[in-house]
């Protein structure tokens, strides 16, 4: 599948290389590619050196010619950056991994929207042509593309208003090895999942590690 | 242990009831205990049959005469109870497994407090004196006093500033069969437990089931 991963931090440098190594055919998606590649970013020029059949591309560009886009920028920043996609999103799978993390009072974060409304709604709304589905909003990146990597299967979460995307998403989720994919049901089931960042983040205090996940047992 | 259970409600009779099997000296506090045992409730006068030696008092009564307290109360209204038992709380355990849960707007609840603050904070401000421990808040009732029923071992988390109070409850929560409870830090981590009433909610929705709780896979 052509895949468009929108952002060049650790989660989206994670999402393209386990999604390249699938065999798919990823580019990724920046502000300013020439920027991106001139920046003397350590942890982006090693990545690049291990991944030089990932091509990358503006955002809009990246979007443009992809089936399926993944939204892997920081949550802060996701909306602004979906504009400058704008129609290149309508009719497209859209994975949305953000979350509605607020840094601004430090750590731990809050949401900065949450309860009533979702960050990934407000995705939806800017972007009604666009099939959004939230999903792996739940875990780290690693894990977004090992999970095999922990001592026991885990449950992830999709949430999503089109029945066809949400499938095209869980058969990309159980390529990657997710093999508990629970389907919340709509779109706004995400206010579940990025509302569950409030445990997360302390339950990684806790442990000391981002690398868990939990399971859903009956 | 000397237990008050405060609230008649299907948590509040669950936990007596399973406390109670323990061999623990169980109290369940409610708001007039004539006007309670003179009501037409059909569970409740079922419950009672099947629990005689578990007394009823007022909130007050029973709080002042136990050495641990149980917030069983609908989160909405805990406060408000509370403030009924007032200074009997002091030097006292209070295990909170009460939620903010709002249906103003139906269903799926709201949370009425959330992000920056927490039920279990309010709780703790407004009765300095109490040793308050939020757990138990994650799962549906008959889980509290029934972990062993669902296929596999779950997690429960235990959130506190009081180390020996935690100790207690930790105990506590041993004896009715929770493995696996994870001290999530201070207080404040109330905060993600409530909020993941958000993720619970949806999953419960998703599954057609309540009987369910999470893993914590590392």
């Amino acid at each position: 599948m052509r895949i468009a991963v929108l952002g060049t931090g650790v989660v989206g440098r994670t999402l393209a290389a386990g999604l390249a190594d699938l065999g798919h055919d990823v580019t990724v998606g920046t502000r300013d590619p020439g920027e991106t590649l001139a920046r003397a970013e350590e942890a982006l020029t090693a990545w690049r050196a291990d991944h030089e059949p990932i091509a990358l591309a503006t955002f809009a560009e990246a979007a443009g010619d992809a089936e399926l886009v993944v939204n892997a920028t920081n949550g802060a920043a996701t909306l602004d950056v979906l504009e400058q996609v704008g129609e290149g999103l309508d009719g497209k799978v859209l994975l949305d991994v953000a979350n509605p993390l607020d840094f601004s009072r430090g750590f731990p974060p809050t949401l900065f929207v949450k309860d009533t409304d979702s960050l990934a709604e407000q995705v939806q709304a800017a972007h009604p042509g666009a099939r959004v589905v939230k999903t792996l909003n739940t875990v780290t990146a690693d894990l977004m593309v090992h999970p095999g990597t922990l001592a026991e299967p885990t449950t992830v979460f999709v949430s999503g208003d089109d029945a066809d995307a949400k499938a095209v998403v869980t058969g990309l989720l159980h390529e990657l090895g997710h093999g508990d994919v629970l389907d919340l049901g709509g779109l706004s089931t995400a206010r579940g999942t990025e509302m569950y960042l409030a445990l997360w983040v302390r339950a990684m205090g806790a442990l000391g590690t981002p690398l868990f996940n939990i399971r859903v047992v009956r």
